[in-house]
Order: structure tokens, then sequence, then C-alpha cells
């Protein structure tokens, strides 16, 4: 199995996601091969000081790098030696079992899109959040950015795309769906709200325990949680913001603590044909591991192959 | 200058709002009268038990309570003798300066929209909510569950709406307005953002900073922030949650007790004729007190003739 990281990726890359990388490694101890993928003359230095340690890891040469102001989809089109257009190259060829970035969110997005594409039948791909819960564990939230608009379809999408995640990726057993809104009530929220609740009520596919609120997201009424993309963004930017003033303020708790997305690593997109993960621009190296052993996790647990089929019908 | 509380309102009234409306007048100190609105027979013993100290609160009479489980257009119009109905067509007729409750929301929006009426020139009153911030102070949110479904045009007068309520009642000199988003750049955002933050852009009345993303709520970015009461809601009720969960934990901080609803007391509806304050329904006495004094301090500032005059034009 070989677990990929774009080696360009992130604030403090090439040198976080090098260290990332080999902690990675050897974490997995030989479960699963980290490659890296990167400008040869920047990562290949990063990787000879860790000697031995790094002595498993491959290097795939790609000379170009997105920035993160760029244009995603022209930078994308116009980079093809670049880092991430490499890696989903080489993910979409089936010589990778997961993709992994800090960079550019635009241009992961764009590469899921363009190159290993949509799962048939899915109508957008989603990228998925990991929520603490105060119970122990976590859910997940999504859409979370990748569609700021939606339609009723696709937050019942996001519902099966979530809840097989929660099954098969976080082993959670027929996982409660809950959908984001402004009251408990059937019939209260928005026109995408209030549809989507008739959808998602509807879907054999899933357990939906219909509407939840804000207070909620913590709490046990549901393991995935469904929104649009504008919504679920201000929701995660919150949280973490709730987590950097209790760090600034020196107030630790284990269930705060699992707020750090370093303990995460990174939000997958679900809905594709291949597993891709979007890392934090302020990655660490601890981030960048994580980040790597839940792409192995993805891979290990076959999540593409279970949304392939069951959209499939 | 009479404050009135609706004595009915609220999972624990009469007894919280005696209370509380007891509380409230002594720290008035003659500034200005709580007049209580409700059953004679359930409010008059629980005013008697405060002996002198409830001396100076008038009790005005109404037979009926417009409950929580109610549809609150068809109670509000059923039920003309409840404390709603007579509180509002007191503070219609100009009988009382500001109107506060902790009873049913919708049955408060309700007869806003009916009694007092929006202010001419506005779409749409919003329920803002107070934000604590970081450096100090507060900040308000709006709108945060009035209209689920939002126009352009009504998030652009939100910012004006709160810019006026920041300024005259919470006396911050101009005040910046940002518009809560999924990302800074101008072009991010849903159809509803993205046209939102051109009106606001040019709107000659308030001082717009631009977009703001989840993580700035409590920072000083933005004085006002200016969402749909979907999502504002969710972000209220998020925020609530967190609290709860560090009292729960016993972690306490000067910043974080600022979320505690009770320290307010209450969310004024902006865009009415009138001074019009929900409370929680969960309220305490303290919490009722810190609501009428709210409504005092909303009735001084003179902030509904403000807006006024302002939408005249």
């Amino acid at each position: 199995m070989k677990i990929a990281l774009d080696a360009m990726g992130g604030d403090f890359a090439p040198q976080a996601a090098v260290d990332g990388a080999v902690l990675a490694a050897e974490k997995l101890d030989g479960k699963a091969q980290i490659v890296l993928i990167g400008q040869e003359e920047a990562v290949r230095p990063l990787l000879e000081q860790h000697g031995p340690a790094a002595a498993s890891l491959i290097l795939i040469p790609a000379s170009q790098v997105i920035e993160m102001g760029e244009h995603p989809a022209k930078a994308y089109q116009q980079k093809q030696d670049s880092s991430i257009a490499v890696g989903y190259r080489m993910l979409h060829a089936g010589e990778l079992d997961a993709f992994c970035s800090a960079g550019s969110t635009g241009a992961m997005l764009v590469g899921a899109m363009f190159s290993v594409k949509a799962v048939p039948g899915v109508l957008r791909p989603a990228i998925a959040n990991f929520v603490p819960k105060m119970h122990g564990g976590y859910g997940i939230l999504l859409d979370v950015g990748a569609n700021a608009e939606c339609k009723p379809e696709m937050l019942e999408q996001f519902g099966e795309l979530g809840s097989l995640y929660a099954q098969y990726v976080l082993g959670i057993n027929e996982p409660k769906v809950g959908l984001m809104n402004l009251g408990e009530e059937e019939g209260k929220g928005t026109v995408l709200t209030q549809a989507a609740h008739q959808l998602l009520k509807v879907n054999p596919h899933i357990n939906f325990v219909g509407n939840i609120e804000g207070r909620d997201l913590f709490n046990s009424k549901a393991d995935v949680i469904v929104c649009d993309g504008y919504t679920g963004n201000v929701v995660l930017k919150l949280a973490e913001s709730i987590y950097d003033i209790l760090v600034e303020k020196q107030m630790h708790d284990p269930f705060f603590d699992k707020f750090n997305y370093e303990a995460i690593g990174g939000s997958p997109i679900l809905g594709i044909n291949d597993n891709a993960i979007i890392g934090h621009g302020v990655s660490t190296p601890f981030a960048i591991c994580n980040m790597l052993l839940q792409g192995y996790q993805m891979a290990e647990s076959g999540i593409s192959d279970q949304i392939k089929s069951t959209f499939k019908s």
C-alpha cells in the first residue's frame, strides 16, 4: 500500500512535510509505504538529514508548485508537473492508495474533480471534517466548504457519504445522521433544509435522526451532521477559534484538546473515486503524520469502493 | 420611563419573572418603572412576598398565557388578553418604553410584526445577539433566527440596523460591519453573500470591513456581524453549547463567562417601531433582571427613533 504526500504543500513545506512523512513511516512500521511528491533538489537533502529513518520513503520528482494565492483551476491546468497534479495523476493511475496535501484546498478540489473524478451518481463530492464528541470519539460534519451553495439532493447524498465514512472508517455501527437546522421540528428551516429533511427521512441507506441544532454538534444526537458548505465552513472555523482561544488562555482539557486539527491532520474529500485528504495550511509535522495515518486508514477501510458500490445502484 | 416584562414568559415564570423584575427595580433605583404583565392571581402573591422592595412595580392584569408549544400567529390572534398581546398593545399605544419576554420567541416576533410593526423601509426586522469580544466588550450578530431565508437587501439592512445599535446602545464609534462568509476574498461565498457584499460595500451609512469568517466571531475584525437567520442561529447555539460544556467541566474564565446568556438577558428585535427584547426560555431572575436593564438602555438610547430616521430617507 502506498500513501502519498504533497511534499510542497503547507506553510512550512517542505520541511514540515518531510518530517511528518518520516514520522508516519515510523508509525506505519512497514504496513504502508510513504511516497513524497515534490521538487527533488528541495526534498532530497531534507530526507537525507533523517538518515536511515527515511530509507523506506520514496521520492517522486515534481518540478512545479501550486502556490496558495494562485487561481486553483488555472494553476492546476497550467502546472502539469506540480506536486498536486503529479499526485492526482498517480492516484488515478492506481499507483497510489491515498494522496494527502496541506497545500491549496482549491487545487486539491480541482484535481479531485478533473483527475480522479466524482463517483458516478454522486452530484458533488464534499469535504468532511472530524468533530470531537463529549462522550468520546468523533463524529463528522460535511460539507465544510467544497460547495457553498447546495441543493436538497446534495445534502441527502452528504448524509449517505458521511454515513459510509462513519461506518467503514470510524467503525460506528448504524451511524446517526442529523441535518443541521435552526430548530428540531420537521417544518423548521430554510427551503433547502426543509426539502433535504424530506429526502433524508425516506432514504433507506441511512439512519436519519432528524434536525439537530448548533448546540448538538458535540453531543451524541448525531454521528454524521449534514449541512451546506457555507454553514459547515463557518461552524468549523468557529470551533477552531474556540480551540485557539483556549490554548491562548492555557485552558487545557482532554475534550477540547481534540479540537486541535493536528490530532486528525486533515479533511477527506468524500464522493470521489479515490482517497484524497486536504490538510491545514499551517500543518506541523505531527499534523502531517496524522493526515498520512488517516490516509492509510481510509485506504485500508476500502471506503471509496463502498461509496462506489452504494451509488452504482 | 416604563420598562415592561411578560410575567408569564419563560420556563420558570411567574416566579423567576417576578424575582428578576424586583431585582431590576432595585438596580434602576427610580430611573425607570418596572411594569409586570400577567395573571393577577398568580403574580400578586409573588410580588407581595417581596414586601416593600416590590412597592414600585406596577401590575397590569392579562388573563391569558401563550404557551411555548402553541402556533405563534394563531395563539397571538386568538389570545388577545395574553400577556404578550397586552404588552405589545401597550407598547404600541405609547404606554411603555420597552417590552421584554422570556416566553414564546415566535409569539414575540408575531406581536412585533402585527402590533408595533416594522419601521417603514425596513424589509424584515432581525433578532440581534450579543457576542463577547476577546479584547473586551461586546459585538453583535444578526440575524439569529427571525429570518431563516434572506435576500441580499435584507443582509444589507441588517448591517445598518446592527451598526445603529452598536453605535447608540453599545457606544461603539463607527462600528465595523463584517459579512459572515467562508473566505475573506470578495468573490467568495454563496449567491446571497456575494450579492450582499456588493450592497454593503457601497452603503454610505456603514463602515463595512468586508467578509469575515467563523474564526473572527470573537476577535476585533468586526463589531457587527451580518448573516442570514439560519446561520446566525446555528452559530449562536454552538457558542451557547461551548459555554455549557465549559461550565460542566468547571472551566471558568472571564471571557468565556460572558458567553452566559444571563449576563445579557435577551436579544433585541431590531427594525421595529418600538423596543422589544426576547429572553431565553430558561431565564433565571438574574437573566430577567439584565433583560430589563437592557430594555432600559435601549429606551434611554433612543435607538428606535434613530432607526426610524435612518430608514425614512
